[in-house]
């Protein structure tokens, strides 16, 4: 099993931005790059997106290195001249990076990004940084949404054993609880990033056990205050076991919460907590799971199903509805002349760029204009080093408190319409125009 | 940046597993556990899975080995007992696994997988294994069609940037690679698993030079043979600057393909196609990149576009249609017995099994029964040893065999009437009666 580390991510690219990055180096094409990461357009799914993977991109670029087991593998592979090797193995980056800060919401064309560096070491950067921010951008943008439904109820992460690999299983706790999600059942996440871990029992404890009565009842022995699985079997007939055996223990057996992990969850939870109730145990919560996304549970909350949480997996973890975003990252200055390009339905808006966030709506500007709102990106790296490196509880706070402010359309699950309004300033369009003109007049054919 | 590693890979868990291992430990609960992995359905735009990921997964379990730092953490959660963390440092997977080997095509109830171990072993390893082999069988199951839609030209794998995450990106070149795709962008990959690596340029490259034609003529001069990008500015433009320059350089610029990644495809390949050839160009191939999936392919090859590759990347990356499994994990025998649940929708096939292949369909029986085809569960892993360790062209040759061996149906790319032909034996659905009944009487309701 290959694991990614610090040592061998520099490979983890596209070979094209090696080969591009030795044409630069040979043609002596050293000037000053800027690159703008952004959503073309939002899934149809999204009124907005949320920022987030900020801090693994700025990680990767204070470490970048190709140490001597990478260089080697490049001169095996017979494309890389030596004094580009010799280049490859000195190359640090050093460039400057602006972003909006993780948690932060952002529409189609707004930089999330923007890094201006030496023009072959922007390139190579490329790869890396846009898999991480694309990968927690796409799940912080769903994490809202599932947060959002549950309407104040605690939401659990349980998508690990569903997520893409290791990298994106360890991600996406940290990017649902940017987005509002309560905990994780992943232990690793809450280790490395602190996010509180919550997890109880499985059907195949359950299973284990001659019958579900001695399971529960061990079960509690070792976790008086444990949530107890009660659908393995038959969903009723395990909350009245639970009922008969919490009468029987008392003070020693005092269940939390029971879990509903499969059938017509609110059927079951208004007749698990009549029961409950019925029982004198009112202070028993009922956590629900199986299956759920944000329709899902909008559904129940709207139903008024008797659910104090949810746990949600595998349609969370990768954002099933909604898996991929369209990200690019795209050289948008050169030498100090904006760049564009003119591929049909690709727009890339040259020149570096600020975007303002008024009352009403967005403007995405030239870097150096003045708008009415905040400027939404900030320098986050200066000469290779950060210069922004916030708790994760500052990161969360920020993106409670953004998504408050949006507009209440942008919170509701359906396509909404009109979207936010995302307007290119004035300036920033002339600008378009202008280098439009210039490059069809450069690029006409040859004939 | 946090990097998943082999010492704390053990912690990429959910938190459950660890509670239910305290509770087997504490109970005595260490008999010997089946566990099977499959898939509950298929989803709708697939006819059958490529299994793939038992590699990784057998890996972990070799290694499994919770270390100091692991358990100094699990201290400090204050829901574990000194006596079980003592037993959990000496804790290693001791057990024996069956697997159906990767590159082989696999149906809902199928067991992918079956874990034979001590319970509480079993039970610690099944978020790890499942999330392994989760990812990869859903990616090698994607590749299938996309390669399948090709029609024998190659595809390469364009993926990285929009997988989901770092592990998510390597083992997707993987996967792509064992379901036929002929090379990857990732270097990575090519290193860690020998798989062809191919790229040449992006549009960044040509936007950095003062206009198209001098981007070629640079590109050119180092790489001869090279791909050139020629929708930057307008697709036709650009192929005739590429003519022009192709005359000019003649042999020092031999030029072995061009790429087109935007605009219609189709109507491009034509008109590109028919220029190159008026210029004696015939030997210059057309590849097509852009927004690419099975369906998109499968036109282009059904129209006759003059296309000789495709990149392939963000719809394949996430195997953007369906992007998740109903893969679980469930006990189905503990200390000789047979074990089930009866859970709505969520049919457990209680006991050990065999899956048998025959000329007309499968059948999912009893380890020890004997059916006419071949039994595709293997010993893979001995006493937490490998028995198995194939490389990885064994298994791309494999896919390559088994999928052509497939009744022609399965290999389109729409919804198949009827099913490839899937069967549970007599005897183990008269098993599954037996464990129903008994589970029935056991878990009658306590009132």
């Amino acid at each position: 099993m290959t694991w990614v580390n610090d040592s061998n991510a520099p490979l983890l690219t596209d070979l094209y931005q090696l080969k591009m990055a030795q044409a630069y180096f040979k043609e002596g094409l050293a000037g000053t790059a800027a690159f703008d990461l952004y959503v073309r357009r939002l899934p149809p799914a999204r009124s907005f997106l949320l920022a987030c993977g900020l801090d693994d991109a700025l990680g990767f670029l204070e470490r970048l290195c190709f140490d001597h087991g990478v260089l080697d593998h490049l001169a095996e592979l017979g494309q890389f001249s030596s004094d580009f090797l010799e280049w490859l193995a000195h190359t640090r980056f050093t460039g400057d990076v602006y972003a909006i800060p993780e948690g932060t919401p952002v529409f189609a064309d707004e930089p999330i990004l923007e890094v201006v560096a030496p023009l072959a070491e922007a390139q190579l950067v490329e790869t890396f940084v846009t898999n991480q921010i694309h990968l927690q951008t796409v799940l912080a943008s769903k994490g809202t949404r599932v947060v959002e439904a549950a309407a104040g109820r605690p939401v659990v992460d349980f998508s690990l054993r569903r997520s893409h690999g290791v990298d994106a299983g360890l991600k996406a706790a940290r990017a649902f609880y940017v987005a509002g999600v309560a905990s994780t059942s992943n232990v690793l996440a809450g280790r490395v990033y602190g996010i509180p871990v919550s997890g109880t029992m499985a059907h195949s404890y359950v299973q284990a056990h001659e019958d579900e009565g001695a399971a529960f009842r061990e079960f509690l022995r070792l976790y008086p205050d444990g949530v107890v699985l009660v659908d393995t079997y038959d969903t009723l007939g395990g909350v009245r076991r639970l009922i008969a055996l919490a009468r029987e223990l008392g003070e020693r057996g005092r269940v939390s919460a029971i879990r509903l992990d499969s059938g017509d969850l609110e059927a079951l939870s208004r007749a698990a907590r009549r029961e409950l109730d019925e029982a004198g145990l009112g202070q028993v919560e009922i956590f629900a799971s199986g299956g759920l996304d944000e329709h899902s549970i909008d559904a129940l909350v709207r139903s008024s199903a008797p659910i104090d949480g949810f746990g949600v997996g595998t349609l969370l973890g990768v954002s099933a509805d909604a898996p991929v975003l369209d990200m690019v990252y795209k050289l948008v200055e050169y030498d100090g002349r904006g760049r564009t390009k003119l591929s049909a339905d690709k727009r890339v808006l040259g020149g570096r760029k600020q975007v303002f966030r008024g009352k009403t709506g967005d403007v995405i500007a030239k870097a150096d204009e003045h708008h009415t709102g905040r400027g939404l990106l900030v320098p986050v790296m200066r000469s290779g080093r950060r210069v922004l490196d916030e708790p994760l509880e500052v990161i969360r706070d920020r993106a409670r408190r953004e998504i408050a402010a949006l507009p209440e359309r942008c919170r509701s699950l359906g396509p909404i319409d009109p979207p936010y309004p995302v307007e290119v300033s004035c300036a920033l369009s002339q600008d378009q125009e202008r280098l439009r003109d210039e490059l069809t007049k450069r690029s006409l054919p040859p004939r």
